[in-house]
This record gives C-alpha cells, sequence and structure tokens, in this order.
C-alpha cells in the first residue's frame, strides 16, 4: 500500500486512542506525568522540535508535569560524543530551555547521576525474556541497520533501561513516534508483571502518539544531524538559509503540497507551514508558480522568523553554563531521590 | 573418554597455571585481591565448603584480601527465596564467620546495597556483543537446563554483572570451578576492552582453579539443597547421622576408593577423608570388609566431629543477629564507597 501523506498511518484505533488520552489530559493535567527524553548526541533540530519538543512544552503548559532525562549513559559507545560529552549534555538542557521547557516544574536530569534508577534494571531484566527483547522490531532494525558486526548487551536491553527511565517516577504517559511503540510495549510488559508479580507498584503507562506529520531532512530522508540535512534549533539565520539554499526540490515550477508524489518539495512547504502555524495547502497555493526560489525564500524566513525568539534566548542561556549546570544538579538530585523511594518500594514488595 | 577420578579434568596448561598462580599468591599475598561470592539461596552445604569456602578462607589466612559478595539480586526471580530473603542473608553471613572468613579484613557485602557496582553494569554491556553473551557455554546450558520456556534478560546478562562485581573492586584472582571459567572469560574480554579502549583502569584478573575433587551428595548426584542431599554446614548431629544413614552405596561388601566404577561409596570415602584431612585410599583400607553400615558411621562421624566447632560457632553468631547485620553493613558501606571510586575513574576514563 503506498502512502498519500506525510501523516503517519495510525491504525484507527491508536488514532481515537490519542484524542481519548488528550481529551483526559484536557480534564485534568493533574494527573499525568510525562516521561521524556534524548541522547545527547548533539544539538537538538526541528524534527525533534515539531516531533517531540514542541508536543512537552505544549502538556507541560497544559499543567502536566514533565520529566526529561538526557540519556548519557547510551551514548557510551560512540567515541565522538563521549569525548564531548559534558559539553553535549549542556547544549541539549539549553535547548530545551530555549523552546519553553520550565525547569520551575520539568524535572530535567541525566542517567549517570540517577543510580538508583539504573539498579532498578536489575529486577526490570528478571521480568523479561530474551525472546522477548530480540522480537522487539526497533532492536531488530538496528541489528540490521548496524555497521558492527554485533549488537552490544547495552543496545538490547535498551528498552528495559528505557522501562527504568519510564517507571522510576511512575510516568503514566509517555509521547512517542510510532517506531518507539514496540520499546513502550515493554515497558507496559514489565510493570503490568511487576504488579501481578509482587504488589501494585507501577502504573501501566500509556503512550501517546504524536498527531504531527513527520518532517525530513533538506535532502527528503530522515533528519539527521549526521547527514548534514538537518536544521539545528542554535543554529544561525545564515546556516539556516545556505541548508536550504541546497535542499533537493523538482523539476516543477509549480509549488504544490503532496507529499506522495512530490516529496522533496512537500516537505519545504510542510516546514513553512509549521514554522508559520498554517495549513501546507494554503502555503503551497500562496507560493504557486513561484518555482524553488520562492519556495525556499519563503521556508528560510519562515524558520528564521520562528527560531529568532528561541535562539535569541537559547544564546543567553549558553552565556550562562552555570546556571545551566545548576538546572541540570536540581534535576539530578530531585530524579535520584524519586528512584531512591521507588527502588526501595521496589525492594520491600519483592521481599514481602 | 571415560572419567576414571572424582578429580575435575583440567588441561595441563590449567593446571601448571594453578600451581604458578599458587606460587605467586605464596610468595607476595597482599599484591593479590579475591573476588568471591554465594546467591542466597539457603544453608552453605559442605559442597561449598570443600568446593570453594575452605580454598577462600584459607587464601585470607595467607594474607590475600577477600572480598565476599551476596548476590540478592541474582535470586530476585526465585519467589520462595524472596520470601526470607533477610534471612537467607544473614543465614549467609553466619555461614562465612563460622567458616573463618575475618570481617575484620574481608569485605562481606550486598548487590542491593552497592548501586555504584550495579550501575557499571551499562559501561560493561556496551563492550560485549550479544553473540559472545549467547555463546557462553554455562548461559546455554542454564537455558537447555531452564524449566522455563525463556530465558530472562537478568540470567542472559548475568556474566556482564559478575565481571562488575569482580571488577568494581579490582580484585586479581578469582577462584571458580571448571564450569565457571567461561564467565569469567567475559570479565577478562570486558577488561581488556575497557583498558584498550579508554584507560588502563582495571586489573585482567586471574582464574584461580580450584584443586579439590568434586564432592558429590548422599544419593551421587550433584550436592544440591533443592535434591536434600546435601549436608547443610548449620545441619544437627542427628540430621547429618539420618541424611548419610540414607545415602547409596552398593552390594559390595568391600569398600574401597575408585570413583569411576563404584562413585557412591568413593563420596562417602571422600567425605570422611576430606573431613578428617586424609587421603581417601587410605581411609577406604581401614573400613575394608565393614560394608556399607561401617562406612556410613565412619563418614558420619568424621563430618559431625569436623564440623562441630563450625557448628557452635555458628550457633553463637546466629543468635546475634545485630551483630550479622552490623559485619554487613559495614561491608556493604565499604564496597560501595569502593564502587563510587571504581565509578568516578571509569567515568573519568570514558570522557576523555
Amino acid at each position: 500500500m503506498q502512502t498519500t501523506g506525510t501523516a503517519p498511518e495510525q491504525p484507527a484505533d491508536a488514532e481515537s486512542r490519542r484524542l481519548e488520552l488528550e481529551e483526559r489530559v484536557a480534564a485534568d493535567p493533574a494527573a499525568f506525568r510525562i516521561m521524556t527524553g534524548d541522547r545527547p548526541t548533539g544539538a537538538l533540530h526541528l524534527g525533534h522540535y515539531f516531533g517531540t519538543l514542541a508536543n512537552r512544552v505544549r502538556l507541560q503548559r497544559a499543567g502536566v508535569e514533565l520529566f526529561v532525562l538526557v540519556a548519557d549513559y547510551q551514548v557510551l559507545t560512540d567515541r565522538d560524543i563521549v569525548e564531548n560529552l559534558a559539553g553535549h549534555v549542556e547544549g541539549l538542557v539549553a535547548d530545551y530551555l530555549a523552546a519553553g521547557v520550565d525547569p520551575s516544574t520539568a524535572t530535567i536530569f541525566r542517567h549517570s547521576a540517577a543510580p538508583a534508577l539504573n539498579q532498578l534494571m536489575l529486577p526490570f531484566l528478571s521480568l523479561v525474556s530474551i525472546s522477548e527483547l530480540s522480537r522487539n522490531p526497533t532492536v531488530k532494525d538496528e541489528i540490521a541497520g548496524s555497521r558492527q558486526a554485533a549488537v552490544s548487551g547495552l543496545m538490547f536491553t535498551y528498552p528495559v533501561h528505557q522501562a527504568a527511565d519510564i517507571l522510576f517516577c511512575k510516568a503514566n504517559l509517555v509521547p512517542v513516534g510510532r517506531d518507539q511503540l514496540p520499546h513502550q510495549e515493554i515497558t507496559r510488559t514489565i510493570a503490568r508483571r511487576f504488579n501481578e508479580r509482587y504488589a501494585p507498584v507501577f502504573p501501566v503507562p500509556d503512550a501517546l502518539l504524536s498527531e504531527t506529520p513527520l518532517l525530513l531532512g533538506t535532502d527528503g530522508r530522515k533528519m539527521s544531524k549526521s547527514r548534514g540535512n538537518a536544521i539545528a534549533l542554535s543554529a544561525t539565520e545564515d546556516e539556516t538559509a545556505r541548508l536550504i539554499r541546497r535542499a533537493v526540490t523538482d523539476e516543477e515550477r509549480h509549488i504544490a503540497y503532496d507529499p506522495g508524489t512530490r516529496p522533496e518539495v512537500s516537505n519545504l512547504v510542510l516546514l513553512a507551514a509549521l514554522c508559520q502555524g498554517r495549513d501546507p495547502h494554503e502555503v503551497a497555493e500562496e507560493i504557486g508558480s513561484g518555482g524553488a526560489a520562492e519556495l525556499k525564500r519563503t521556508a528560510t524566513e519562515a524558520v528564521n522568523e520562528f527560531l529568532r525568539p528561541l535562539r535569541a534566548r537559547r544564546a543567553e542561556l549558553a552565556a550562562d553554563r552555570a546556571y545551566l549546570r545548576d538546572v541540570l544538579a536540581e534535576g539530578d538530585a530531585r530524579a535520584n531521590a524519586l528512584a531512591e523511594r521507588t527502588l526501595t518500594e521496589v525492594r520491600a514488595a519483592m521481599a514481602t
């Protein structure tokens, strides 16, 4: 079956589930705790922003409690990243705050500072089988795509680590992209099995699927820093312009939003539309027969305008590294205290 | 090939390696740190004593520093054990001390009290592949022998946890039975890879193979509490007598030490000989044509005599639970402080 739009193909029940969850959040936001996070592999880009960051900020502003994990123990195998890990971590915190995450109510923290969280991995590892870990399609993909001859134990057990990330703070809502649903299923399995086998300690968290259409890189492929096709939140206006100028388009002069047949052009339209908060068809119509040059001019202006206040805040934040470190230290302390409490509960439940 | 003795079949190089290590230990015991441990699954028995416990005490008395791990995070899947975990843990500490482990120089501690040790699992998991973990013959055996349809992630990653157990305290000598050699090899691999990839933080520990012949249970099978064929260190003299009275023997009246053709009788002879510190052939000759009854009487007396002082000490210790808890608390604190230091070194090494 051919996809005819950039919107992720969601089964009807997943979509109705999403709407139901959104309604429950709107009715009683204080009943929800969200867990999200990123691996500190470099600057966040617009794919991250529209894919997840904007959603986190929206939910936090609606009154949902937010936990944001800087997954610094999941980048250990990447030598290039580890060499400037502290810098990457601070950059990530600056991105979060600049995007609107409010550290007075959100907890931003690191794996490496929450030993009690990591310790939860051990009881959780006892609750899943290696066949379940092997069946996980995301792990399968990673195995297939890996340039290494083998997959590390860390990659293999990653969904169990993620279960610890989510369950240590008893998050009950996890915003995910479709590709993360299987991971999320392992977390739900672990929560359910723990509760059944020992005592009802954990919520079985719901996955909240993103409704944002997928934003691709400037070459029409998945947006990724390593492919050089990603517009970083922290990029300058000139860097942004240069990247969009080099973007792939097609021969047709008339601009339309038709992701199925003209993915690259439609992706630039979508980029502009997301930044302007408009419908992509309307944006395309406005450009009309202005061709690729006009499209790129519109997209560049839209991105730079949209990111201007965020970039200004980010520059201020990046200049105050002591503040970033304070935010992180406070989040680390809060997260670890919570993890300690959960670990105590877990041990008490297992011993009775 | 048929084995003709109860002595484990060791390749010649493993045996010469053992002798070489023993010589090095004798020459400079303070240069060695030993890591050993047990899962708190119940009372230790004579198989444990002659298989490993006596050896630990011997090495400690020779001046080697001893770490003894109570692996309470490796019994989490066993509901029956977890239900009285604290009791099992205290019992194990009582067994150690009664057998002669000296807590003023040995560190007796628990997984659950050393979060920094457990945290080492994460970087270590990144250093081994799942194919390496799958190849491990001990894991293969456990998979084959498991009554569960599947193997848990905890069982699968156990050799990595064990690497953390050994390397957190930079132990350089690990007394093992032959069946544990493959686990030990994973620890050596992890230490080597970490040192090569990051910085020379860890010793590559040597496995010290046990030289004691294998003591079987009273039914001639592997000694194991769950089979009801094990003489617990803490058993009463009557319980001991009853267990040996029910032991399997054979029809032949003349008693001889010939494990190849008469395994059950020879095992009782070995039991008496180990307890008396004599050669099994000599013990068998003494019994001569006294038959099974005389053999059992000799074995019972030998065991009860041998264990009498240990059992007296153990009864005193078991009556002073506060002391046992103190020993453990002190060991826990010492181990975790050491694990913290090692973790800091590991993180520093990985980030530079």
